[in-house]
């Protein structure tokens, strides 16, 4: 097992401002803050902008984006932390948001652009400036991750990798997440709770792995349908935060599995959210896979000790499980309009691209072009959103 | 919930070699390797000195040490490495070589004497020198800690803390292990047993710690009784150092308890295995905690959900399991001849000594000095080994 570090964290509600005392510590002078453009403007960080004014630190702020990262919007970001000097970074927002920041952390310290480093393409620098992240969804896990998600200049969806790229500290304040909206609370704490559950049985899942996804299991378990019904719920976000961090290194260590193969498949048909993609991929193969270990023994016994952790008494009813839980978590098994008669044969190519063969492979149950065949009828099955 | 980092850590039977390449990358020349004096003659460093000839790095070794670490020690450690101008750290064996290489490693990057830093007296530096921790038995969890016992020039226990003692990199090489013999091992494995167990149900116990502490139980609990049936056992071995990795964060985060305590204690009366007194001190409480915490809710939904990761249905049913567990790992219940007659009220007075009372206030029940006497009586009618 390799296992890269997992970073210090501070999870209170209202702990966000403890990011500036923490990064003028590191002698950070000149701070970055690369915040959702939602949250930038929601009033949320001016406790965060007084607190550094007060430090007596320069601020240089960012927030026009939209959707995921872009090489063309990294090339911004750069030459306007450049151009200020920056020496540290806070990253406050979603996995998108969380992955910039992280990309410009590392960037900074030699003068390359991200382009150098996209799909590994060069080692990056050995360390990163001071940098503190505040994942203000539970989803991605990218605070907890080596794994940052960039579109390179023709669009094609890669990543920039490397523990280096991780925070020195994690903010979990759960007051920052109270104002996200039900379906999209179910639809990230979905991804989360898949994370965890791919990266503890999956052919590569070992100790180390099946021990941060059945932690992050039993959190996400218990907080998810109160995160749902009740956003204010500051224990129920508070522990989705952590349940979502530990499952982001659950992958970081053995990656994930066929449901998030088939939600990267989707993403590059039309837009759908990545957790509502990622959960309905998961439904219609679960069942699939439990079937399909039958005999084999080593897949048994992770399918076997994950149902022990889910209070489930056979793996063989975890599927069932699975779908009560996304009941009670209200999850919408419709696919988005624009996925009404969408050409299943598009998605089949994209299933059996060369570039997304390692979440296939990964998987307990041999993915064969026949069961992708199968999916595809499956997913085309499915009602579409009105 | 304040967590530290978590190290990035390499798993692997013959990893030990892995530290050098490691080192190199950051720049390390002139590297120090403090190893427990028995590892250090026994051969299994060859491969380590031989990789590091090779890499082209001037070694220096210091192995002349013998019980828990003390000041003057360190002044030689000091002054040793000081000399040889080592700029990186590898710390082979059990607690007291690691807490003694961490204390170097931060020693060494200012100009001043380990003391100006126990107990905390002064802040630390800000990074220590690039560090590999290896243990070699499954216990203490040094190497995910803070915390790194020392005793002062009056011998009296203390420590020196701080996250900035923590290694870059974590080895744990199996192989290492399988020297130890049966009643160490059993005898560390349980320090370690009862580090997840006391840090999942203290009073301060909470999510994260608890994660740590159950995934740590449910290795050790598998693991440990083969440990000590079959040391050959790379798997068990391999388990156990990640158990006791992970037991050692969840101290990191919220302390121990009561059999910790006792045990501290009885150390000061005389001679006795760390993770025998604890073990002893774990079976005689444990009871006696459960059967207290009737009523309250809090405490009683840690215990239950402990019962839930052992197997056992009721709460009130883990003092059995883990009686039958400590049969299982072999674990002598006598005291040491060193004990027979010991004082019984030099044992109250240090249970009941100002320093220490952090682990007794931590306990789920209430210690009070009635019951610190009831204790005290049933640890003298246990029998002497002969």
């Amino acid at each position: 097992m390799d296992i890269s570090s997992f970073p210090a964290l501070i999870s209170r509600p209202h702990s966000l401002v403890e990011a500036v005392p923490f990064l003028k510590n590191r002698g950070v002078q000149n701070l970055f803050l690369l915040a959702d453009p939602f949250v930038a403007t929601s009033g949320q960080l001016d406790g965060l902008r007084a607190a550094i004014a007060e430090a007596g630190m320069v601020l240089t702020e960012f927030s026009d984006f939209a959707g995921e990262p872009k090489m063309g919007k990294m090339d911004e970001i750069i030459a306007l932390t450049r151009g200020a000097n920056c020496d540290g970074v806070i990253g406050v927002g979603g996995g998108s948001a969380l992955d910039m920041a992280k990309i410009v952390s590392i960037t900074l310290v030699a003068d390359r652009p991200a382009d150098d480093y996209w799909m590994m393409a060069n080692p990056l620098p050995p360390q990163s400036l001071p940098s503190v992240m505040v994942p203000t969804t539970a989803g991605t896990g990218s605070e907890s991750c080596s794994t940052n998600i960039i579109a390179d200049r023709n669009g094609h969806k890669g990543w920039v990798w490397g523990p280096e790229t991780k925070p020195d500290l994690i903010i979990h304040d759960p007051v920052l997440s109270t104002s996200l909206p039900a379906a999209l609370t179910g639809w990230c704490g979905m991804d989360a709770f898949i994370h965890a559950f791919e990266a503890s049985t999956n052919k590569y899942a070992h100790a180390s792995a099946r021990g941060y996804g059945h932690q992050a299991i039993k959190l996400i378990v218990d907080a998810l349908p109160t995160a749902v019904a009740n956003g204010d719920d500051l224990v129920a976000r508070q522990n989705m935060l952590l349940g979502s961090a530990w499952a982001g290194a659950a992958i970081d260590q053995v990656g994930t599995a066929v449901a998030h193969h088939i939600s990267h498949a989707m993403a590059t048909l039309a837009p759908v959210h990545h957790g509502h993609a990622t959960a309905i991929g998961f439904e219609v193969t679960l069942g699939w896979i439990v079937e399909g270990i039958e005999g084999d023994d080593v897949a048994i016994e992770k399918f076997q000790s994950m149902a022990d952790t889910l209070g489930v008494r056979d793996y063989r009813d975890v599927p069932q499980f699975v779908s009560d839980f996304m009941d009670a978590c209200q999850i919408d098994r419709r696919l988005p309009q624009s996925f009404a008669g969408f050409d299943k044969h598009a998605l089949v190519e994209q299933l059996l691209a060369d570039h997304t063969q390692s979440m296939r492979v990964a998987t307990s149950r041999e993915v064969t072009q026949e069961a992708i065949s199968e999916i595809v009828d499956r997913l085309a099955a499915l009602p579409i959103q009105a």
